[in-house]
């Protein structure tokens, strides 16, 4: 299960770049696989998905590595966050081969780091990460989590802000965070962060939903620290300068 | 600044692989500096400081870097979460540089992520990241909000969670997320993840204390539907197998 960090070749690890060389099948998302054409030789054999298959992905690259087939499970940032690596750990026990074979979960750099390096530096105080798409997570839960991060002024990372069916989960997060996040709290929207169509935008939450977002973005909102340092937004950590 | 992700070259990317090699000062903590040595060639200048000189070895990279020179400020694991990037941006705001230098924030594999890739999955669903250093931050705040991501369920990952001095902030944690999450939740420590000295050890959240944990450990307590699988934890994401 390889992390393959946002897309770009310079921010793949080494230690992911040697699995993806090593190994004779390659399956992921379709978008993700795409990033990779470089890397993908003529003797490999690439299973690619669309984006509601991960559990039908996830049994094929099983299936290929019952067969004796070295098989890497690609996901887009870190594997371990919202990524496939849960899902086929899951999986390979149900299979009764969690045992039997390799099995290694290699990092890679996560969408919420990415997205924070963009942005200057909001991350540096305690954060909570929460994705706003209810196809998995009952939406009831997704608010209550909302309300308690904000209630603990965190740093809050949203992954999955929208999709094309899903548009107002922001909205209603956005007014969860201003019942205890004040309007002019700085936000920041990074889509596609270190990609080609890279775009970067820093408001605050009273003007957040002006900006466009979608599946490939991911929001930040600050703790009631957070403020603007020229193009940058920084949470300082306490030292006194 | 530059983030180096857990220490082994496996795991550095190769975008801050090239800022280290072209920079002509590199500033870091002893430790950190000393996991990079292969890459400090004699023409370079380095600085090393020790745990607590952040604001002195920050001054002296804007320094540095204010006398014309390409300096990389280095942060193990990202320099956006706990690391110098905040630091380094108000200072280089309060020395009016942030807009005549070139400055950029080059991220890494954060330390909660190769931790979670050494146990497994365990960081599957919604999570919070909460330093127990008190140093910089009230203890209050910290117990605060220790309570709120427990009660809200959250996968908790604790950076900072002992130093030599600081030793019972982590029985402290202990209790209040007890008053939330059941005793048998699973949990893991991994100590110098990726590093030389790996080790990596799970448990629950009634034996957590039995284990040793120093400022090198990164500890993860799961929501209430972690579990283990095989040798590893996994946070179920809700897909139906």
């Amino acid at each position: 299960m390889v992390g393959t960090g946002p897309g770009d070749a310079a921010d793949l690890s080494p230690r992911a770049l040697q699995a993806l060389q090593e190994a004779r099948v390659i399956v992921g998302y379709k978008t993700y696989i795409q990033l990779l054409a470089p890397l993908l030789t003529p003797e490999k054999e690439v299973i690619s998905t669309g984006m509601t298959g991960e559990v039908d992905r996830c049994r094929q690259a099983i299936d290929r590595a019952r067969a004796g087939n070295s098989v890497a499970l690609v996901s887009s940032g870190d594997p371990g966050v919202y990524g496939m690596a849960g899902l086929a750990l899951e999986l390979l026990e149900q299979e009764g081969l969690l045992e039997t074979l390799a099995v290694e979960i290699i990092p890679g750099i996560t969408s919420a780091t990415a997205a924070a390096a963009r942005l200057g530096a909001p991350l540096m105080h305690d954060f909570v990460v929460i994705s706003l798409s209810d196809l998995l997570t009952p939406w009831d839960l997704i608010e209550k989590r909302l309300a308690l991060a904000a209630a603990g002024d965190f740093v809050i990372v949203l992954y999955n802000p929208a999709s094309h069916k899903r548009t107002g989960q922001l909205a209603r997060a956005r007014e969860i965070m201003l019942q205890h996040k004040r309007p002019d709290t700085p936000a920041g929207i990074v889509r596609n962060a270190y990609r080609a169509e890279e775009s970067v935008t820093v408001t605050n939450l009273e003007h957040l939903l002006e900006c466009p977002v979608d599946m490939l973005s991911i929001v930040i909102i600050g703790n009631r620290e957070t403020r603007r340092a020229g193009r940058f937004l920084v949470t300082p950590r306490g030292y006194r300068l």
